[in-house]
């Protein structure tokens, strides 16, 4: 008890932050682990398949204290786990003061966590790809880890963390297995929009308004939108070819919406990973990559660029064209999610799970965004999904499955949000009850409060993270008033 | 609000029962229903797979006020559910004054509710019945009926009922569903002991306490076990064969194990269903049915009847000789669930469940009970369900999806337990926190307060209805406070 007074006592004397490690972006001091699998079944509702697959874990059990230290459970989202371990330095800044030992499974179907190989990717294979499933998954995990490292309620109360879809997991986690997650920190977890429960235009409304706060920038967006519009229009596809440097030159409307889409997402990742330091999370990007980029644009303009070669010179923040030119079918693939959309087996296993059980139909229509015209929604979805995974839409079963709006009956949750992240409008921005508590970081994007803390930090990060701890200590404080019990 | 305040008055003032209607035990008048059927996804968890099943459900709506009328879902568990509607009058005598809406859905792989029809019950189609898949079920159709009724959360919330496994799964719907299910009642739920967290031996145990009660009667209980035992070791099945009355004479010590078997399961049955009137639930039985039998075992002795005879006269109170002898092999069948096996197809889909998500090992000792020592413990029904229905028991699955002891995050759930019934030790007899509440029914035996009132009903099975009528009025009003939103 005494060291969380401590904690909180230099926390709110200084609001420096926690300085045990720095440096987190380019993940040197990102503290060591260890790789460890499990055997889960394939299948936890249907015991009648005996399958099994190994499901990656990485622990770190350092400073853990079997006295009464916690678990720090990370819940695994859609990638490789190793990636979270490295972008997710708020967990390793505060457990040892916690003595917590920390434990990052990974999610089912991805990275290494792969039922059957390169082919669990097939239809026929990738229907064990759920949220029940991985959901089900942890919770296995975690008793086996109770009994492994002999640990109990009273002592060793379980703290779930995560991410964006992993803070939804925390959430849900809390939601369905509450007899074994004490708590959760749901950090950036859009749960209302993923249930299907939020505007389609709401998203890219909100990257735009990112934009919008740097001045001079979004005007100049909406025409060079325009200009490239304006050639389309004219078939003058090579010009748009040549001044975007394109390897591979478009020359229909198919192309052309395959460059918007491109260009959209540059802004879509510059306003989600808008963090105040230099971060290769969803790619390279300098400090505060929004402004960066807006600057950019007001100047190259300014110097009498051109407006597209302006534009691409601003995409070129974000892309690589180290073949001096951009390939813009690999930096960027169509999929389910149009917020989300990559190359390899993770993004095959997250499109899956955009056409079943994460709602992300996301669209641009100009007007409440500065974006062209891309329609995509539930209709839209529903053919790329038959088409693509050969599953029809089940529409409702989120809201039904993970409750939508109606969470007020859960306990011990955090949800955190920052303002700068395009995602904040789907998730909860106000106390749901005394102990489903919003957390909102003025100068934060997705998840910055997860990640470790830097002196260039915003202060309502620092503010953020404290409040969090807070309330992590008071979850634990719960646990220590129980008998010590197995889970 | 008035007229549940003129219930409850009506209610505490005379405290005899709603008397709205009677003589329920010959089914005479039960409400009528309408039959429906709902497409349900045979796989709620994986959405590659499209393949429906039609679930069966009974709707009564004649009272129905859809103004401010609740839902009343019963959680349809391990049989036909006409035999529910009609063992279930608790909800008829409340509902026309709560002018609810009462649907009773059939669960999956029981009744007409057949997935692959007569060949559900294969190895290859059986996978498809567990809880989680059931619980879906429940909640789509909920959500579903919602829709089709216009529902909305505030003036219609939805009360679950449910007795026995119908009982554990009303009260998994508000540990899961929170969502849809405001409150639940469940009656006679020993949600530990299935859970795999009683010993063995307590449900035999208190089975015996019941005979107990009436003088003499467990003495010449053991006194007869021991003379089928003398018989036994002298290999006289010849005499075991004769006194029985059995069409099948036996002649080994398998058959010998399946006499007694078949005997201990008279005790079991006239223990759980020992009600104060005939009733034809688990068999047609007088009033009573543990005094009737230990004092027709008291006399037969005393008019001097050996005790062989008088052992099978007990039995016949139960089983049927309408061959004039005893089809031991018919009436009672071995399997996973030494407390529950009978013939036919919703016989089968119980073995699967007992072997899955329900545990159920119980055994006896011949010393914390009456019974012969029938061993029955983790590693025989581990070999039973593995050579039955090829499922290695998944030992620590039911405590970790739906909580073991740790329950007390849940809330609005009346957990309800008549000390006569044998399963009442095996659930929570204290409340657990404000809003899950124990209700103790002294003279009461298997969920005895979900049964319609009766002039012979005991005082405290019509005080724990008042209780649970008073918590349901409490959930409505909790809803009340909602804004008029769908689930």
């Amino acid at each position: 008890m005494i060291k969380y007074i401590l904690l909180v006592v230099l926390l709110t004397s200084s609001l420096e932050g926690l300085k045990l490690h720095k440096k987190r972006t380019n993940f040197e001091n990102v503290p060591k682990f260890k790789t460890l699998y499990t055997d889960q079944y394939l299948d936890h509702f249907n015991k009648r398949d005996d399958r099994t697959y190994k499901q990656r874990f990485l622990v770190n059990d350092e400073w853990f204290n079997p006295n009464d230290g916690p678990v720090f459970f990370y819940a695994g989202n859609e990638g490789d786990i190793e990636s979270f371990w490295n972008n997710t330095g708020f967990m390793f800044d505060i457990a040892p003061v916690f003595q917590a030992l920390v434990v990052f499974p990974e999610h089912r179907y991805y990275g290494e966590s792969l039922p059957f190989g390169d082919s669990s990717f097939d239809q026929d294979k990738i229907g064990f790809l759920s949220v029940e499933q991985t959901m089900a998954d942890y919770a296995v995990l975690l008793t086996k880890l109770q009994q492994d490292y002999n640990l109990c309620r009273k002592k060793n109360p379980i703290i779930a963390f995560g991410g964006s879809y992993g803070g939804i997991l925390a959430a849900y986690m809390r939601y369905k297995y509450p007899n074994i997650v004490r708590g959760a920190l749901a950090a950036s977890a859009p749960i209302y929009l993923t249930a299907g429960l939020a505007p389609s235009t709401l998203f890219f409304q909100d990257v735009t308004n990112d934009f919008d706060k740097e001045p001079g920038c979004v005007p100049l967006v909406r025409q060079a939108f325009d200009a490239m519009e304006n050639a389309a229009k004219q078939g003058d596809y090579k010009l748009l070819s040549e001044k975007f440097k394109l390897c591979e030159p478009i020359s229909d409307a198919a192309g052309y919406k395959h460059l918007l889409l491109w260009m959209r997402n540059a802004f879509t990742i510059m306003a989600m990973v808008d963090y105040p330091y230099p971060a290769s999370f969803l790619g390279d990007l300098p400090a505060w990559p929004v402004r960066f980029a807006c600057q950019q644009l007001v100047n190259d303009t300014a110097k009498g660029v051109d407006i597209l070669s302006s534009f691409k010179n601003l995409a070129s923040i974000l892309y690589n064209d180290t073949s001096k030119c951009f390939d813009i079918y690999e930096q960027f693939i169509e999929c389910a999610d149009p917020t989300s959309c990559g190359l390899g087996n993770d993004a095959k296993s997250w499109d899956y799970q955009a056409c079943t059980e994460l709602n992300t139909v996301q669209e641009t229509n100009g007007v409440s965004d500065m974006f062209p015209v891309i329609s995509y929604n539930e209709e839209l979805r529903e053919q790329y999904c038959l088409k693509t995974w050969g599953v029809k839409v089940r529409k409702e079963w989120p809201s039904i499955q993970f409750w939508g709006k109606h969470i007020k009956t859960a306990t011990n949750i955090v949800f955190s949000n920052g303002l700068l992240d395009p995602w904040h409008n789907g998730g909860p921005l106000t106390n749901v009850s005394d102990s489903l508590v919003a957390v909102i970081i003025e100068d934060g994007a997705h998840h910055l409060d997860l990640r470790g803390s830097d002196p260039n930090d915003p202060q309502s990060v620092k503010i953020a993270r404290y409040l969090e701890i807070e309330q992590i200590i008071k979850w634990i404080e719960e646990a220590r008033k129980e008998p010590c019990e197995k889970f």
